[in-house]
């Protein structure tokens, strides 16, 4: 059988395949220092040449940051483009480091053997799982795959400030049937996942006036409004005692979970004590009829992230301040629209104002809806199987809490869909000293794309 | 009758009175500013002299900053001590001042004539006062119109720090049967007024912590506890939709208005409108069933001074913070215990905490209790009828919102009652530039204090 063909390839080659990686772990491309500009290029040369060398038509378009990295190559029905980005995060405090993270190397570990060094993880061992994966299939069969589009970004760990242009100027080149993108992990550091909604997002700064100017308490004290009074009795309101948003129509557009990713996401029988433990918490705080997973997946939230106002230094100030701040951001799911939702915040808090306050909002009205993946394409339960196949751990549909962008710019930008897998695990240390790949990962990882590769492509 | 050859004599030497008025001016002493020490010794020595020339037996007694003056004289079956202040707050922004801060004149304005000069008001004209009315009394009758102490402090404007220490090391001197002091104003410009309450103060400073750290919305928002949320339903629930406190005992030693004061303040009829309306409110936002002249003067309150935590920067960053901060201090007033209403918050604040959230208290049970003068002294009946008689509208005991910490100092060390009168006015500039004090406040005050002493002294 061809597969196999190409797994025993795989294996067989892995330390060419590890050799190949370290090279491009020794660039170090850290995209928001300037003076890593010249690495950065090179890093895309790299895999320009890379590319080449599987039989991709492949180049690195400029951009007024660094350059994208985009090959074309193989045939078939059903055209997939593969998205990763060769660059890295800084490595500041480098004395944390236990060696060069540009000096990339295998080390034993209790947890096993991983590769060492900045982006071993983030992202370019992920990255170079796919294409490891092509050059054995195209050594096994001659050719590639599948229809593919390589899209490599350089700027992911600094804004992605040239992705939405880049994408909207080449849409028409980058447009294919369905994205793969590798920049997540495994669930749980343990079981092969795809990422299949990603949370939305929308955002509202607000500041509420009340007196002209800041009061004396002694003066004004229990005659005078306090803007932090009314702050805290709107912001109080944003949820009942059952954890239930009150904002008016705000779960409208909310669909409850499909009755087969509910039942996946129980077998995943996430370690919710041990993932609030990790942070000095043991009890879910959010709504009291959902589980830990659709809290952070699938249920829609509103979290104060900033509150502010009064005196705020060192010491004490008897002061009745004349405004009172906050941002207030919203996580949305399903079909969840953020205009819709942050007009009906807006129109929530008003409502509660008393006398002789008003609230000055501060951004407009705009954020991003959820990504809600069309599971129903049989390339998901075809990649699903592959990596269960794989992993010999029955692979899940999962969500993500916070979003993902660039999954959402193939959505809005290219009408296509995306399959996020990753092998990463939650103890690689990515943006972190020390960062590592396990060797598994990126072994296992190669193996699935084949996998997937074979039932999709 | 004697007292009418004394206002005569007040009214003939007018001039002369204000003559020494503009010498006392003339000193520029600001006591924050190490650079004016030697003029505040100077004005001390100014003040010495003058009790001198009255029969005083005065000194300028040393302490650790600006020195106090203490002056003792005249006969009588009551000991009365009056208080003021020789020092002056700084003159910045000096380019906003028409004239010379310390080159005092006599001004014609649209509200009359006025001594224009930095300390006119506060405290220079003030404390003059009190000491023409002796003058022109020893004059008449050949001695002081009691046992009188006099004790004019060097630091008020900043801070007090040698306040406290000199009263405690000078107890059996400075403890008298009475206490004047002249650092206060006519209610609403117009009506004569003894301020005979003074509410109390007590706050609390503390940390709510949730998570160990800091974490991010998309990855816990939902399931994770938020402490700014829980910061806010704390604190929203400080008072019912009455505008009540609900911290439990709260008002369990709070006594009602007596119904001659209530009837007092009821015929001030006080332009709450035009207060509120001077900083950009115009209702009440207090208790409902209150008063606004209560809600200042005769009842306590609960008000959040100061609030924080998340991100509170530019932009945006979705973050639910580890911990939330918030600054609350309480008004308080008849036999409100400080410690009795912090440990009363404290307890209620806890018993509001969910899972995994703790409080921090950031600082002792500390305050101080409401100052209540006991008007069934005589005295004071007596001064408000006198005030009534010099002014033609009828005088009332008032009440202050904050404290004026030598009134609370002279109860608790000194054990004696306080009569807080003054003459100043709203629109006097004391603290800004252009600092005024009406001729008619001057001539009036020194009237004023002679009708007072003729009846109590």
């Amino acid at each position: 059988m061809s597969l196999d063909a190409v797994l025993s390839r795989i294996d067989e080659t892995l330390p060419q395949s590890l050799e190949r990686l370290m090279e491009l772990l020794r660039i170090p491309s850290i995209s928001t220092d300037p003076a890593f500009a010249p690495d950065c290029a090179r890093a895309a040369e790299w895999l320009v040449e890379d590319l080449k060398s599987l039989g991709f038509a492949a180049r690195a378009a400029a951009t007024p940051g660094h350059p994208m990295v985009v090959g074309h190559g193989g045939a078939g029905d059903r055209h997939i483009l593969f998205y990763g980005h060769y660059d890295v995060q800084p490595v500041d405090p480098l004395e944390l480091w236990d060696r060069n993270p540009f000096d990339p190397a295998l080390e034993d570990t209790a947890k096993g053997r991983v590769i060492r060094a900045r982006g071993a993880s983030d992202d370019k061992g992920q990255l170079m799982t796919f294409l490891e994966a092509c050059r054995a299939w195209k050594h096994v069969h001659g050719n590639l795959p599948g229809r593919l589009t390589i899209f490599l970004e350089g700027e992911e760990e600094s804004g992605s400030p040239s992705l939405v242009p880049f994408l909207e100027a080449n849409r028409a080149e980058l447009s294919c049937d369905l994205a793969l993108i590798c920049d997540t992990g495994l669930f749980e550091s343990a079981t092969p996942a795809i990422t299949t909604m990603l949370r939305g997002l929308a955002k509202a700064e607000f500041t509420l006036h009340a007196a002209s100017r800041d009061l004396h308490s002694g003066m004004y004290g229990g005659l005078a409004r306090n803007p932090l009074h009314v702050l805290t009795k709107i912001l109080s309101g944003l949820h009942d005692d059952q954890g239930r948003v009150q904002v008016p129509g705000f779960y409208d557009d909310v669909t409850e979970l499909p009755d087969a990713l509910r039942a996946q996401w129980q077998n995943l029988a996430f370690d919710h004590a041990g993932y609030l433990g990790d942070v000095g918490l043991s009890v879910p705080a959010g709504e009291a009829d959902r589980t830990p997973l659709e809290m952070i997946w699938s249920r829609p939230t509103a979290e104060v992230n900033g509150l502010w106002g009064g005196y705020t230094g060192a010491g004490f100030k008897t002061v009745l301040p004349a405004e009172a701040h906050a941002k207030v951001s919203f996580r949305l799911v399903s079909d969840q629209d953020p205009a819709k939702v942050l007009t009906a915040f807006r129109a929530w808090a008003e409502a509660q104002l008393p006398a002789d306050c008003r609230i000055e909002w501060h951004d407009g009205i705009e954020g991003a809806g959820a990504s809600v993946m069309a599971i129903t394409d049989p390339a998901f339960e075809a990649a699903r199987a592959a990596l269960t196949e794989e992993w010999n751990r029955p692979a899940a549909f999962v969500g993500a809490g916070g979003s993902i962008p660039v999954a959402g710019y193939f959505k809005t930008i290219l009408g296509m869909d995306a399959m996020l897998i990753g092998f990463g695990r939650d103890d690689d240390q990515i943006h972190s000293p020390n960062e590592k790949y396990n060797l598994e990962s990126f072994h296992k990882g190669i193996r699935s794309w084949a996998r997937i590769l074979a039932r999709i492509a």
